[in-house]
């Protein structure tokens, strides 16, 4: 399965935001759902700083940063 | 391996865009830079529309749409 792992991009390093990501569709200007394989989810809000899907990670910066 | 293809959301379908994608960055406001797994590149413009990574896809849609 190619889910992936998103991250909130910190100072020194990066936090889970949520394991097993299947889907992330925009709520509006810069707010994300995710949903996860098991059909979990979550709304952040941030944007998107880049994906690398081969390392199964999709990368968020808070907005404001 | 977890690549993805990009495609256009148009009305009535998906056109493609690039094949095998590991690396989407933001090299601005909606413009993207995607790279593939093979280190071909290419740039875009437009809005991530939604990503169903299992099915690996990533949707965009042109800016203005």
């Amino acid at each position: 399965m190619c889910e992936a792992n998103a991250y909130w991009i910190r100072e020194g390093g990066e936090d889970l935001i949520m394991e097993a990501v299947d889907t992330i569709e925009p709520e509006g200007s810069d707010e994300w759902r995710l949903v996860g394989i098991f059909g979990d989810q979550k709304s952040i809000r941030g944007r998107i700083k880049g994906m690398r899907l081969v390392d199964h990670k999709i990368l968020f910066e808070a907005s404001g940063d």
